[in-house]
């Protein structure tokens, strides 16, 4: 029997307690967006600093001005060894309408659901049962060997589903206890129940707003139309150039930095048996929009976009009413890959919407949030290494996928510590994260545990 | 001393029991639109009825389902003198905000306002004083003469300002009495206060509603951004198509119907001395919008528009949600000149839309009212007449313009009775009608009366 081997019997043999475990961790209520759960945010994290104590960490709930962090520490087989940050959430969405629930939310068990053994109950997937996968390899590892193969860093978070506002101050004032070589986060999913999945690239994400102006009050079409500037005019002009026939968006310089996805990834991505008509199938589309002769799954997970989110102006109430409105407004977002410049593709909009707004009329702008993409090598070792480890646990080989919206704390790993991050989840699409019946499958936590007990094998491989 | 002067004396003798009389009218409260004073509004009818056979009309208060209307009839001086049929309107609109007003808007009286004489109070204008005009006109005709000129029939309506809702039934049902060889309309207004017009062309309406409708619910822009159709751009590029670059409606057979403007009317309108910049100043613009190299007076009355009057969808409340909308929509307004087929742009326009929705998208369509173009000639011997006679009477030459609006009155008389109207009215621009402190200038109302009386004159000349 190999050392992985006896490591993996050792966590299938722990599997009823790291159940029990989770049961004990899901058990509390630790909704981060409701003060009424706040003793119970501070629970969960001193729950999860004695939990990590036990098993070998030296770990401690850490105060901020919101819900506290929880860090552990772990020493690595030697040091040589790679020093690694996993990052996870302790609190969870709150459970509203709780009368569509099945059963208690925080009365966690396991439920046979459309064939399937199941973990039910909020926070079983988001992302307690993701965190502890990790938590029970390393116990497990630790339990055969007396030590860890890589040096690991713990740091679970308890403000994620409510907007992370104590996260970059804590990471800005414990950089060099944080900083590690890179950063595993267990936060995401799996491509389906039996092909593990890796994330290598995040959309990038530019907001603006923009208001047009034209005369200094609403006129009447009668009077005025045909002579005036009609707002909703040069709005839908400007929204309309944004593209041209082919779907690329028209901005100057926009695709400075989007590099075509290596052809080999194109060609996984093609094998995973997503159409374009399955995948637009689920929301009632079937034909492909933006840019064309690409698929669904690259137009989602790898190329730029220009989407108007929301546009008013003029009447829109019942009836009609014979209106050329004075101002015409629209929420304009970019999504971004590869090495677009957020300042830059905001600078070349602003420039493009100046040049189409004629002279006697006037545009505002206002920004809504930018942030670049993130885009691993498709081909790194540490990529390749828990890619191989993923295959060697599931029935199906491991995908290495894009992410069509972003992940904040990724971005904030990258900038604030200079660590690249391994995005590697057991979520599955049904897992119905934020609503009411959020499960994990048991499968996902069992073999969850398992990739990590061989991922942090290969890492030193 | 001709007998034309011997009227006009007559009718600057009787001008201070002129403007008692319309005094008398004016307190009456008929608000129209407010049931609190449906009994106002017939005492309106009953006072007029009465004043008409005080001057020898056979007059009466006629029944509708709603406030009623004024008939009154009057022979000519001989069987063979035209037939006219005069229209006004008793009603008012509403006084609220009351505290706006400097003075009792139902206590009419002659007040100096910025230097000029004007009548102060709710309806001066809009329309008891104008439809005064013609009534003292006849007035001072028959003194003179014992007789009209013309046979005449008058129509006062006392829900113009509601809507007008009994007035197509009461046309149809008395159509055999109502019918002339033409109308005479007051309630239009000057070009300046020296200058009097003669409106020859209204533009008409269609109105449509539109709602694209793409995925089957709202979808988040990073899942699916670059892949689900967008309707908000599907809509911006319909919207931004309607017009080429040139400002010309782009709709197939748009034009059809669509005459020039004859040269030596474009020229009249080119030495009004209104430029497109005083004419685009008023609210704030400079730059002509719609088609080019025409004036924005002829473009406002005389040239036919496509108006987006409202749009929205998506997301437009504070902050940003980068979504992809399931649906878009718009309200598009045709503004029609000519011979343009109200029918016929409606069907080019869905034609239009539906080339332009993807197959996976689905368009709906809502009409919001459809009517034609009245297009006078600008050279008939009635309009030369007219003209003629407000030319001897005003500083300045009628002017014959355009009106960018529609009054339905003109096309329920040419559509149910065949009969053209010939819209001369006294008001000026900064009347207020419809708001606080509405006036009508005493030199509106005194040379209202001179030039109906010469334009009657004029008729069997």
């Amino acid at each position: 029997m190999t050392d992985l081997s006896s490591v993996l019997d050792c966590a299938d043999k722990n599997f009823p307690s790291s159940l029990e475990t989770l049961f004990e961790l899901c058990r509390i209520k630790s909704i981060s967006t409701d003060p009424a759960y706040k003793s119970e945010c501070r629970s969960a994290a001193e729950w999860l600093a004695n939990y990590l104590t036990d098993i070998g960490f030296e770990a401690s709930v850490r105060d901020t001005p919101g819900h506290p962090m929880v860090v552990g520490h772990h020493a690595g087989a030697s040091a040589e060894a790679p020093h690694v940050l996993f990052y996870g959430h302790y609190d969870v969405q709150p459970v509203d309408p709780i009368e569509l629930w099945s059963n208690d939310p925080f009365d966690p068990a396991v439920r046979e659901v459309e064939g399937h053994k199941v973990i039910t109950g909020r926070g079983t997937s988001d992302d307690k049962g993701q965190l502890m996968t990790f938590v029970e390899a390393c116990r497990a590892y630790k339990e055969i060997h007396g030590a860890l193969p890589v040096r690991v860093t713990i740091l679970f978070e308890g403000e994620e589903e409510s907007g992370s506002p104590s996260l970059k101050p804590f990471l800005d004032a414990n950089a060099d206890e944080l900083k590690a070589d890179f950063a595993l986060v267990c936060d995401t999913g799996m491509w389906d129940r039996d092909t593990p999945a890796i994330c290598a690239g995040l959309r990038g994400l530019v907001g603006e707003e923009i208001t047009i102006t034209a005369a200094d009050r609403d006129l009447h079409s009668g009077m005025f139309g045909g002579a005036a500037a009609n707002p909703l005019h040069i709005m839908s002009s400007i929204l309309a150039g944004l593209h041209d026939e082919t779907g690329r968006v028209t901005l100057e310089g926009f695709y400075e930095g989007v590099e075509e996805t290596p052809s080999q990834i194109k060609a996984m991505w093609d094998k995973l048996g997503q159409t374009d008509e399955t995948f637009l199938g689920q929301v009632g589309l079937s034909v492909p929009a933006g840019e064309k002769g690409r698929s669904a799954l690259e137009l989602t997970w790898a190329r730029p976009t220009a989407e108007v989110n929301g546009m008013w102006g003029g009447y829109t109430g019942d009836g009609f009413k014979t209106v050329i409105a004075a101002k015409a407004s629209a929420k304009v977002s970019f999504r971004l890959v590869g090495k677009q410049d957020p300042k830059a593709i905001r600078e070349s909009f602003r420039a493009y919407v100046r040049s189409k707004v004629p002279a006697d009329c006037t545009v505002d702008f206002h920004p809504h949030g930018g942030s670049p993409a993130i885009q691993l090598s498709y081909d790194s070792p540490l990529l390749n290494r828990a890619k191989s480890a993923l295959s060697d646990e599931w029935p199906k080989p491991a995908v290495v996928i894009g992410m069509g919206g972003s992940i904040p704390i990724v971005g904030d790993f990258q900038k604030m510590l200079g660590m690249d991050s391994l995005l590697v989840g057991f979520g599955l699409n049904d897992d119905r994260i934020h609503s009411p019946n959020e499960k994990y499958d048991l499968n996902s936590f069992h073999r969850g545990i398992r990739s990590w007990v061989r991922i942090l094998d290969a890492l030193v491989k």
